[in-house]
This record gives structure tokens, C-alpha cells and sequence, in this order.
């Protein structure tokens, strides 16, 4: 019993700290009871009823259904349903009269063989990217709503009416929807894009350095031949950053689909380039498997005997001031993606990378061959090295990019 | 006017690529249609209609919205979606007593007062991880059933038969759903994820053979100096086979989720280890992070001038060595993935593999010194090498994993 009451505590405790980590998570409970309370207001005024009848229950479905985390998320479901319900009607009232001018004997095979070809036809149209990315909603709404109005067509009479009434009544519950979400802390996906763009940045920009300086470390206790191994066993918390970094793709490609729908607001424009958030995430996630390589290199070095390892200290200087480079370009970056605009320090930081970057070069030349000559270990050392050049390269890539989107804004 | 017919036909060849190249997404196609067709045949025929009334609506509802492409994800939105209505129908029917019992003044406060609380808590609880991944589906419904009995029982006065009518109506929808895809032309999510790990591992072998491949003609090609410019520039799409497993964590998430669900068929039994796909998965990834690197480094060393890298060669062999047997390692866990066996090949190709890594350490000791003088590209050269010994520390990771998982199968 003890045990159990133990694991209840334990689980309580940490769905607190799930609302306390983003308060916004609780506010959008909040808001959701909400639009629902609002729309419960329908069935208790006798006047609202009675001109919208039973089809109330509707809206109350629609609030349900169309509520997202995201104002932009709400509004791709909001406007899928709108559109796809009133097209899906007139499409439906049409086969309709088709069916009811052919005779009874014909009248279900129509209605069934029209509900078959249209629903096989765009549930296999869902499978198209253009179309899953950003009608995949409204699509299933078609589905839903055509095979509603057709079928039911077969026993209700007053079908125009309640097609009326059902338009009318999603329309009340989306624009309920919209009001609570924008208005009432709103969370907007172009927002949550931006802010986790410049934050992956200035993750990888401590995961850059933390690696390299607990490589150097590492090398340096070691050398003090002192048994610091737990020490060495646990990366910082820091030089783990970048693995959220590694698989970003899917939460930035939702957020980017979500963020297209978003009307204007803030410093996000009409046609603000939510495209090219994409291509920076996708450069960040190169430079984040240059990382992985650098950190499964330092790791590697790790288990091998110091005393193998002269090599390591003549690039110490050159490695550590090209990964503080890297990481300075990285923040300034981040900086200007914050701010959304170009600054000159941002060109100045890139250029200081490459100098930084040559000069590593140029020490790895002038080392003595007779260190090189334990290659066992100077392997480790080099490999390090040109992760760590290739990062730079990448970072490289993600400047040229960047610069090219602040110059768009 | 042309144009815009080249468009369409354009348009039109690349959906019908899309059914060709999987006509298993044009079945899903026609197997929705089928289901909505025998839902709507409760229209139709007048013992049943009378049965169930006006509420047949609910069944057509429930086939469009729980018919997914795989058949665990059928199961997990059927048995969501029965459950969700039926608890959410129970504590509705409770409250709306209490609420009746309270008088004219207070009932709507109580009832709105209600489904704010709930739905807010509700919607809060779909922040929790494991809430998320597998019942996210039934919360959403929990809250709609709610709403929509809570409301509703304003003013319906035969609520308990409305919440009969509509339970009974959901399992015929829920009941044909799982039925049309489960048994008209099955896909399995555990198939998918099961031939998707196996697909993976052979994208990789082909990837690592063609990587170091392309390094030692690029480079051969260079010494016969001879302008192959173009032919160095476009890497074969063999070499390109792993960029699908750099993202393939979410797919292999959700499709893991999935297979949860399903009932045991084929090889699958009832407690099969999918757990075990995810950790298959993420070492995959890894070990493609570090074929990320690899090419990185060979596209840069195909930068250096051919004469400054006379460390290249005497690796040539070695390095092409470590490869094949990082790729026979991998198609022999390929092998034994799609077989569910262990064989006593993958071990032995295991210890081929580490013989090989540990002969090119050797050969990498053995170079002489005069050569590593130019260390700018012996630098990329032992960087290639370096990121091949991390793969195949990778790679023995993968399979020891995998000798793990067929021995519990």
C-alpha cells in the first residue's frame, strides 16, 4: 500500500512540474473549458436555441474538435473544416437531387456507389504530400460531411434546412474557437519556430565548447595520473544539448506547416519566409551530427594512455580558440535570428571562425613528425580536428543562410 | 492555356506514381469507401434503421473518423474511441442526476461549471507523455462525449436511451472498421516497422561500402589526372540511402505505438518486444550520424590536391576492407531481422569485422612518418578512418542489441 501511495506522489509530482515547466500548457486547459463554456451557452438561451435547434450540439463538436495548442493550428483546422463542410454540402445537395429524380429502385445504389468512389478517391488523395501536409484535415471533414448528407438524404426531408443549420453552426463554433485562441494568451506556432531556431543554436554553441574543453581536461587529469575517472565518465549537462537538436526535423516541420496559416501579428509578416526556417533547421541538424562525430571522437580518446597521446597539447590552443569561435558565430546567429535583423557582428565573428580555422591548419602541419609517428592516438587527435573543421564549414553554410533570410525580412 | 495542360498532366503522372509505387495506398482507398458502404446500408433497410433511429449518423461518423491505414491504428482509435464514449456517457448520466436534482437556478452553472473543470483537466492531461502517445485519441473523445451528454441533457428529456442508441451505433461503426481492415488486404504497423528496421540496415551497408567506394576511385581518378569533375561531384544514390534514416525517429515512434495495439498474427506474438525496434533504431541512427561524417570528410579530401596525399593509398586496402565487413555485418542483422533468428553468421561476421578494424589500427601505426609530414590531408584521411572505426563501434552495438532482441523472440 505504502508502495502504491509512494508511485501516486511520484506521478502527481511530476504532472506538476509538466504545468510548471510551460504554465502555458495549463492556460490552454483553461481556454479549452472555456470555449466550451461559451458555446454551452447556445442550450440554456431559449432565444440562441430555437434558431439553431437540436443542430447546437454541432458547435459544440466543432470546439471540441478544432481546439489546438497553436493559434495556427487552429486556424489550419478551423478553415479546413469551414471550407471542406460547405463544399462537401454542395457537392452532397447536388447528387442528392440526382438521386431523388432516379426512382426508388436506383436511388441507394447511386447514393452508396457516389459515397464509395468519393471516399476512396480522397482518402487516397491524403497519401499526396502537398495535400497530407496541409489539407489533411479538411479532406476527412469532406469525407465525413458528404457521406452524412448523402446518406442521411435517403429518410430526411428538410435536408437544406439542416445543412443551413449545421453550416451555421460550425461556423459559430470556429469563430469561438479562433476568438479564445488569439485572444486570450495566444501561443503562435511562428513564435514557438523562431524561439526554437535561436534556442538550437545556442545549444549547439555550448555543446561545441563543452565537447572540446572536456576533451582537454580529460587529457589534463590524465596527465596528473590522478584516477578521476568518474569525473571524466559524465558529460555535462551542456555538451548534451545538441542531441534535441538531432531530431528537431519533425516538431519544425509541423510548426512551419502551422505557422503558414497564421495571420499577421508581431514582427512575422504576411509572406514572412517560414520556408527558409526549414533550411537553417536542417543545416543546424548537419552541424549537430558534426557534433555527435566530435563527441564519439573525444570519447574514443578518452580510453586511450595519455603518455600515447603527445600530440594533443600542440593543437590544445588552436582547437579550443576555433571551438569558441564556432560558438560565438553560433550566438551571434542566434542573436540575429531574435532580433531578425543583420549585423555586422555576425560577419565579423564568421571571418574571425576562418582565420581561427586556417590557423589550426597550419599548426597541424608544423607538429613534429616523430609525434605523429603514434598515430594511434594523433587518429583520435586529427579526427577531432576535422570534425571539428567540418562543423565550422557547416556553420559556414548556416551564416550564408541566415543572412539570406534577414535580408528578406 | 499549354502550360497550364502540361501542369495537370504533370500532376496527374505524379499522383499515379504515388499509387504505383505502393498499391497498397489505392486499396486503403477503396477499403474506406467499401466500409462507408455498408455503414450506409443502415440507412437503407428499414428493420435496421428503426432500431437505431436518427443515431445511425453516429456509425458514418465513427468510420470515417476511426479508419486509419494501419490496422493497429484502427484498434487504437476503435478501442479509444468505445471506451472514451462509453466512461465519459457514464459520468455525464451521473452529473446531469445531480444536476436535475438541484433546481432550475443552479442546473446550468453545474453542468457548464462541470465541463469546464473536466474538459480543462482533460485537456491538461494530454501534455503527459504517455497519455499522449497512446490514448490521445480517447481524451479528445472523453471530453466531446461529455460535453455534448452534459449539455445536451438540458434539454433531451430521454437521455439514457439517446446514450444507448449512440454507444450501440459507435461499436457498429467501430465493429465494421476493424473488420474491413483487418481482413480485406491487412497492413500491419508491425510488418511496416519490422520490414522498415530491416530496409534501414541494407541502406546503411550500401551507404558505408559506397562511401569509401567513391573515396578511393575519386582519388584514383585524381592520379590519372584526367578532368572527372562531373563524375566525382554526383554521389551515387547508394551513398545517398541513409540520409532516410537520419529521420526516421518519428515514423519509428508512431509506428511502434501502433503495434502495441495489434492482436497476434504472423510471427508477432502478444508480447512482442517492440520496445526493442526503438533502441535498434537510435543505434541505426547513431551509426548513420557517423556515415554523415564520413561522407563529410570524403567530400572535403576530394578538395585536397591528389599529390598531397600519398597516406591515402597505403590505407586504400584496409579501409576498403573495414568497410565490406561494416556492411556484411549489417546485411547479415538484416538477414536475421527479417528471419527473426539468430545466426551463427552474424557472430562470426561480427569478429570479422573487429579483426579487420583492429588490422587497419595496425596499418595506420605502420605508415611511415615522411608522409604524415603533410598532414593536411592525412588529417582527412585518418578522420575517414577514425569515423569508420566509430561506425563500426556503432555497429557492434546494433548487433549485440539485435542478438538481444531474437533471443527473447
Amino acid at each position: 500500500l505504502l508502495a502504491f501511495r509512494e508511485k501516486v506522489v511520484g506521478s502527481c509530482r511530476r504532472v506538476w512540474r509538466i504545468g510548471a515547466d510551460d504554465p502555458r500548457r495549463a492556460v490552454h486547459g483553461l481556454k479549452v473549458g472555456l470555449a466550451l463554456a461559451l458555446v454551452s451557452v447556445f442550450y440554456y438561451t431559449r432565444t440562441l436555441y430555437d434558431g439553431v435547434g437540436g443542430a447546437a450540439m454541432w458547435a459544440v463538436l466543432t470546439v471540441v474538435v478544432v481546439f489546438e495548442y497553436t493559434v495556427g493550428g487552429c486556424v489550419y483546422k478551423g478553415l479546413n473544416r469551414a471550407i471542406a463542410t460547405a463544399s462537401a454540402a454542395v457537392v452532397a445537395l447536388g447528387v442528392h437531387w440526382i438521386a431523388s429524380k432516379s426512382g426508388d429502385k436506383f436511388e441507394p445504389f447511386i447514393r452508396s456507389g457516389s459515397v464509395f468512389l468519393l471516399a476512396a478517391a480522397a482518402t487516397f488523395s491524403r497519401f499526396i504530400p502537398t495535400v497530407k501536409a496541409r489539407f489533411d484535415y479538411g479532406v476527412t471533414i469532406f469525407i465525413l460531411t458528404y457521406s452524412l448528407v448523402a446518406v442521411s438524404g435517403y429518410r430526411v426531408d428538410a435536408l437544406v434546412s439542416m445543412a443551413e443549420q449545421r453550416v451555421c453552426t460550425i461556423s459559430i463554433g470556429v469563430s469561438i474557437c479562433l476568438a479564445v485562441s488569439a485572444l486570450i494568451c495566444p501561443v503562435w506556432a511562428s513564435q514557438e519556430l523562431h524561439l526554437a531556431t535561436a534556442r538550437n543554436m545556442e545549444k549547439l554553441a555550448g555543446a561545441i565548447e563543452a565537447c572540446v574543453e572536456d576533451y582537454y581536461l580529460a587529457a589534463a587529469a590524465d596527465e596528473e595520473d590522478e584516477p578521476t575517472n568518474n569525473s571524466k565518465k559524465q558529460p555535462s549537462s551542456k555538451a548534451e544539448g545538441y542531441k534535441c537538436v538531432l531530431n528537431s526535423k519533425a516538431s519544425e516541420d509541423s510548426l512551419s506547416n502551422l505557422a503558414r496559416w497564421e495571420p499577421p501579428h508581431g514582427g512575422f509578416g504576411f509572406r514572412h519566409p517560414y520556408g527558409q526556417y526549414k533550411n537553417v533547421g536542417a543545416a543546424m541538424r548537419h552541424c549537430a551530427y558534426c557534433v555527435e562525430a566530435l563527441t564519439g571522437c573525444v570519447r574514443s580518446a578518452g580510453e586511450v594512455h595519455p603518455a600515447k597521446a603527445p600530440g594533443r597539447r600542440q593543437l590544445a590552443d588552436a582547437c579550443t580558440r576555433v571551438a569558441a569561435r564556432c560558438a560565438r558565430v553560433l550566438r551571434e546567429a542566434s542573436g540575429s535570428v531574435r532580433s531578425m535583423t543583420t549585423s555586422r557582428a555576425l560577419d565579423m565573428a564568421v571571418a574571425d571562425m576562418n582565420a581561427a580555422v586556417e590557423e589550426m591548419q597550419a599548426d597541424l602541419r608544423s607538429i613534429p613528425s616523430s609525434c605523429l609517428l603514434l598515430a594511434g592516438s594523433a587518429a583520435e587527435n586529427t579526427a577531432a580536428t576535422s570534425a571539428l573543421m567540418d562543423a565550422a564549414a557547416q556553420l559556414f553554410t548556416v551564416t550564408s543562410l541566415l543572412i539570406e533570410v534577414s535580408s528578406r525580412i
